[in-house]
């Protein structure tokens, strides 16, 4: 949990609703719905989704800590509202007398979160885990991650990010062709994107005790969006082959001040941002569930079988870079509210 | 701060010694001071490394916690006297009569925390950074990992790390030419490697919130390590050009139980352990301190020169992973005192 | 945060709705949503309650962790709607456009949080600082330690509440009588209390450092709670006039197993539960809003005035322990999954 | 643990040395080596102190974190060795090889942690629990509120203690006949006492979630303190018989700001501090060993016996409100840090 921009998220994928609570906010930070709306539109879009994106058109509703546009400091609450749950509401009921074998299933899915979770958490429905585990819960974070982008606005702070990869491709037209080569052969792809957040102040993070480094706290925040595996910052995934007379990014003067060439260190130097932009760069794996099956064990009768499915995305990509932003957006909140005073705007 | 396995460090590089207290751990626990011992001398080793490692011959002592050979339950502390501090009292007085220009700079070191660190905490003499932010803190952290190991063991957990590539090099005789080269001509060498463990648990970790998933807290111990600068798991950094078909690691049936072949996910699928190996890669960056000088900017007078440097290695890819090992070992030690009851051994 | 059971709640007291997000609950726990409206339900009881308590009739809402009657292991969220939004929609709109000066007070209340949160927040009117300060925000904390106890009965922890004395009543009649003298008055009171919680394992909490005291968890959990200014355990309170040959509790045997014949110590030694009832004494302050008024200051023009107030209540007291017992529960809880670790029931 | 002031302390009461370590100080604090050990003299003064506390005279050494009589902002060290341990270091050796008996007692201490302690830690020789149950620990708790209080001097807060009661003792004089009569009976003696804070700006804390109230915060670094039973504001003992209309602190003017005549509040409402005076109160139980005995169990065989006593004190309550003093000291620092961040002095 963040020490200052503290935050729980809750909701399952079919369920009535996704919510959040912020708690640690300033007083007046005025509040745009519609940035928060637009954000959860770009999460949604993206060249490879699927059926399920165009049924949900995806909103928050905001129900305490805000009044008249701007935050009162008190504990802020976002709610997005499954438009499909009139369909799962007796599915994913609270009630024990609406127990069901309906959607139930039990073949573990290879790569998702089924095995391990039944196992810690003790369930025989496998339901019981992916409605939690399934990348739907992004859609809560990317909402908080708007108030934090609110947030990094309002100090002058702005952000990007790119796709860099996909399967063989590097350009738009070849991410394209290789998504769409996926997708006749049933398959999925992963991809490599990078996030950019720009004039940060120096020395956000800090090097005088491990938990405290800025980089640290941000590979935590990028490696456990489901679906990633790879963190990196800067040139960070080449270093181990780049000399360190070509690696470190030398000092100049500039106008008086001290001015870069070069940002192979990704704007983190000792665990603190150093002024550059800060480069975090991750690789998704391709989406666990595809139209070409996976072997696996049925844990009912533990009988070797093939993977159960959901109607799917071959590609997702530009969703997790999404994602990626609002996580790395709530940790810079979070920094900049730790160095900077903060009981109102 | 980690829940249960709590700890602070602290210790200046040519401070009198590094210092840390570890708080949380059960009684009963058996503390062998020569493991921990031997540890620390892996730390010291390797290939590529300078004079400074010939001076030092690290050995812990344990001033508290515990008892004719096993802990108490009351928080641990261990001590490294720096052999060196002789030279040094002076210098890192405490005293404010001390106070000596002797040993200080003012020119940033581009790599290091020099820049950032002095800007955030208004130093002049960089000195005042270098001392805390220096890899030799790592030495009390691989002692206090080496504790989190002796309790890991006690679970019948075991390990290993492995040096995959350092410059072109991919077997231990490129590494040792590779390395060669590089000091010759007076520049570093960083490299990827990889840590295992063995024998987990299923299920530790969580996919329920995203600060409780386990690759996102191993990938901030790891990142945070002075000079990581990327952090992958299994085949992580290459899942954006293998489709889905091929990545996911399917399951059979072998003895009764849940057998894979394959392990692309390094061991952790939806935030959690999964019974295969955990597969952790990082990649170190190439040692910012070179005898090839760097350009730079000297802040006493904001000209442009060129970075000071002190003694130094080539390359020390093979302490970074006996840091990552003991850095790896205090999350596990942490899940496993958060899953498993654990007040005594 | 506590460590385990960690919870956030949301919501103004004329508000939407209030909410809370509980993380960390094992999977396959009952949730009986009467037990936790019926609790709601003494929280809006006791002699001295004024009109709103017959408006209210608070119920609560599972929007997500709970199905088919048990908790999947993943967030919980407890939704309580105020059934009088209607009256409130425009004057707590989070829309920019809606703002208006009804309903607005600048004449500081003395007892409540207007003056020091305005400072803090930097608020004007000070209904931006009571909406959230109000004692209505204990509905939700009363739901959320409902849920601790249903962890806790699974455990055969049970619980009970008192009410010690009342002004200078110290029988129920007498209580009766000193609440109608002081609502006569346009006067409040406060009382004191008392929590007991039985059959608490030996140990939870530790002796080995300051913060993981169990006695110190649950005084910061009744000290703050609106109103309560006083803490105490067991004889506590009067402990510094008793001699330790008469205070502490001796020990003695039955049936093979240490007995004791009193329990001074409220059920805690050394920061941990000893096997006696675990006794925890809280005072609350008489309620700061009167129909007698109070001298102020108005902060918008610095004039001196009178106090501002809503229809209130005489005495509060047997609220309060309502809300002390949940909120001892969910420390409880916490302990209780921190030293019998539990994924699942 | 706190946030910003984070600290772990650490050390037998007959081991080599207490220490502590804290984290998270900014850089550019003066260290006044001569006021931390004048605090530390001061807690083990006080009329009714026994014999050891002539044997003990603690000084503090500081091994990091400090260079030429200012903080660096890494983390500073301090150590108090026990000038005792000569005699202690077989007893308390940490080798396998020098296991003893001697010193050994396993007849559980009335209102000590012993029994508690025992069952949770699972141990035979009782003094494994009482070396860090023992109040010797508070020395470096004390040490580490000098720093917390170095900060606060340094935003111009002050602060002082004063016993209010010690049996039916009310004056000096009173205190020591009350001690004086205890002592001659082989007895011991609590007392009350209460600790001010001032000059503290207004709005430390916060009403919005219940974490973050400060008397929350500081009710639980009081009541931790061994052998205190109770904690309060201002009058909140009595809260429970004053009506309203005299409990409340009206607000008048003077020279233009909000002004009080009374402070019943003890300076906190709504859960932050509103300008006035922070008072704090608290009870201390008498100490748990007497000459007298009392009648306990013998845990080795389970019969009935009476209690082991060490050389010990008749009263401690000044002692006890320095430790209250630091204890308090260390929240109000982590508050101003949260509220002024500062990277450096």
């Amino acid at each position: 949990m963040l020490e200052k921009f503290r935050f729980l998220t809750a909701g399952e994928s079919h369920g009535k609703c996704l919510m959040a609570i912020i708690e640690g906010l300033p007083s007046g930070l005025e509040i745009d719905l519609e940035f928060i709306n637009s954000e959860l539109k770009r999460r949604q879009q993206g060249y490879g989704r699927g059926g399920r994106m165009r049924i949900e058109s995806d909103c928050v509703e905001i129900t305490s800590g805000v009044r008249f546009g701007k935050t009162l400091g008190s504990p802020v609450t976002l709610v997005i509202y499954n438009k499909d749950f009139e369909n799962w509401q007796k599915i994913m009921s609270s009630r024990a007398e609406d127990e069901t074998d309906e959607k139930s299933f039990t073949a573990y899915r290879p790569g998702h979160a089924d095995y391990a979770g039944s196992v810690k958490y003790n369930q025989k429905d496998l339901r019981n885990i992916l409605e939690r585990s399934s990348a739907r819960k992004t859609a809560i974070e990317v909402a908080v991650g708007s108030v934090a982008k609110l947030l990094l606005k309002h100090y002058g702070i702005s952000w990007s990010s790119d796709i860099i990869q996909i399967g063989d491709g590097k350009t738009e037209e070849e991410f394209h062709s290789e998504i769409d080569k996926a997708k006749e052969a049933g398959d999925t792809l992963g991809g490599k994107f990078q996030v950019c957040f720009n004039n940060l102040p120096v020395g956000l993070g800090s090097h005088v005790h491990w938990d405290r480094a800025l980089d640290g706290k941000i590979a935590q925040a990028v490696m456990s969006i489901p679906a990633v595996k790879s963190v990196s910052f800067g040139s960070g995934e080449d270093a181990y082959k780049i000399p360190g007379s070509q690696f470190h990014d030398e000092m100049f003067l500039k106008d008086g001040k001290v001015n870069r060439k070069t940002n192979n260190a990704g704007g983190v130097e000792g665990g603190m941002t150093n002024g550059e932009a800060l480069v975090v760069k991750a690789v998704m794996k391709p989406i666990p569930t595809l139209k070409k099956s996976l072997n696996t064990v049925d844990s009912s009768n533990m009988t070797e079988t093939t993977a159960h499915f959901e109607r799917s995305d071959t590609c997702a990509v530009e969703a997790c870079s999404v994602v990626a932003e609002a996580r790395i957006a709530c940790v810079l909140a979070n920094e900049m509210m730790l160095n900077f005073p903060c009981d109102y705007i």
